[in-house]
């Protein structure tokens, strides 16, 4: 690569880190990048440092000694993500997404990549501390969110299905009761899809008892693997506390009530920041 | 926002157009966001705009007038385009992806984030200049491509079913026939998930015959909408030109034979250089 100068090099660092979150970039990698001394590297590093801290963009972690470089830790900061939080709930609360039988159409807020990524940097905020191989979602509605969580964590996505498809080998299939409706469900998973004791994030769009995770975190045990942390970006408040089968989780929402009647919809944040 | 240091604004204008990809950003929005004069921000756009089009990041297209401002297209420069391509048809080449009946796993790729956004990257590459207002695919495997283009292109993603459910409301149904083994399927879209007249991009992770992608053109069809383009990760090689449903379309790779007696898999880049 050509020589830059500081200006130029500055712009190219910040997509470089950007473009490799969670991933270690020795120092010498840059310095040999761009032909400058690690001294410059290093001052530039703390200019991108200070930008990013400031704007709640995420971390630069930087780690001395031989084995040492820069780590690009996404994170949200407390402002944005309030105010990302609060965006969610009131258009989750549009009059208009009552469908028949009380349930929420969200396809259309699923379907905006700019706003599952926006909510994958916060699953990435709140689990950026925890040992993790991988995310783990059950098609088909998680599965934008878990991409976007694995994509600023850096991890691979592994995909439950609901039924055992030709294209995926062989599998472990079980079956689960959906927490609410008490009815039986099957979800499958490629055998070769997940390592034996694979620490997992579980992330889903919609969770109400609490059926389907606790069917992913069954299928888990399968594989001698166990869960690093369980994020939604939807919790029903209409469950009782104790109908729940999960208690440790992170919710971006809290629907609260469905009045189909009187086309009102109550959401809330959800635990996100009563957690931390 | 304080205001920022030229070696501070650079970053700070780096990361701000790239998480805004195929927006107009007005030149004072940067202006008044910074405290800094058009001019200044003018010159850091020019060195921007020289880094990202040597890196092969993408263009910064800038308007001029009143209704003016800044553009950034992502895009994948051809030789990095070659080598993601490469890299592509070796992983799809390693012959324990060889399932019973000739059916290749390709999971634990579709589960990489990063590869999928690269994929996205080159298909936002491919369609940038086309007139599009939303990403299509059905569930379940081509969905994080759709996502990871539609990110790209700024769009949002239509996700069709395989069943009607109940969390999408009133929606259409159709069947169509997969080509390749003449059998006959079913796949359903929500009324409200797509507008009358829309112009769509499908996507998906692999193509035989087309049946299914012809599906999506269907049903489009229902809808009043039009295909603006179709890409696709894999297209298999197998399929006779004549039996082929659709013959316009951009391809990553191109499977050329499975022997699974020989377990040996062929893979070539698919149509993507041909058709520039």
């Amino acid at each position: 690569m050509k020589k830059l100068k500081r200006s130029a090099r500055l712009v190219e660092m910040t997509q470089f880190l950007l473009a490799r979150p969670h991933q270690l970039i020795p120092l010498t990698t840059f310095a040999q990048r761009y032909g400058a001394a690690k001294s410059s590297i290093s001052e530039d590093l703390a200019i991108i440092k200070e930008v990013f801290e400031d704007e709640g963009t995420g971390e630069l972690q930087t780690l001395a000694g031989a084995a040492g470089g820069v780590k690009y830790i996404p994170k949200m900061g407390r402002e944005q993500a309030l105010h990302f939080i609060e965006q969610l709930c009131e258009k989750l609360a549009e009059p208009n997404r009552i469908l028949p039988g009380g349930y929420l159409y969200m396809s259309d807020l699923l379907g905006l990549p700019g706003l599952m990524n926006e909510a994958g940097k916060l699953f990435a905020t709140a689990f950026a501390g925890r040992d993790i191989d991988c995310v783990m979602t059950v098609e088909t509605k998680g599965i934008p969110l878990a991409y976007a969580t694995g994509a600023e964590l850096n991890l691979p996505v592994v995909l439950v299905r609901r039924d055992h498809q030709v294209t995926e080998g062989s599998a472990v299939s079980i079956n689960y009761v959906s927490g609410s409706h008490k009815s039986l469900h099957t979800m499958s998973l490629s055998r070769r899809a997940l390592k034996e004791k694979s620490k997992v994030l579980i992330v889903d769009d919609f969770m109400k008892a609490g059926g389907t995770i606790q069917g992913m975190v069954d299928l888990l045990a399968e594989f001698n693997a166990v869960v690093a942390g369980v994020g939604v970006l939807v919790e029903s408040g209409e469950v009782e506390t104790e109908q729940r089968l999960l208690r440790d989780y992170v919710s971006l929402a809290t629907l609260r009530a469905v009045d189909a009647k009187g086309k009102e919809i109550s959401v809330e944040p959800g635990n996100y920041f009563s957690r931390k």
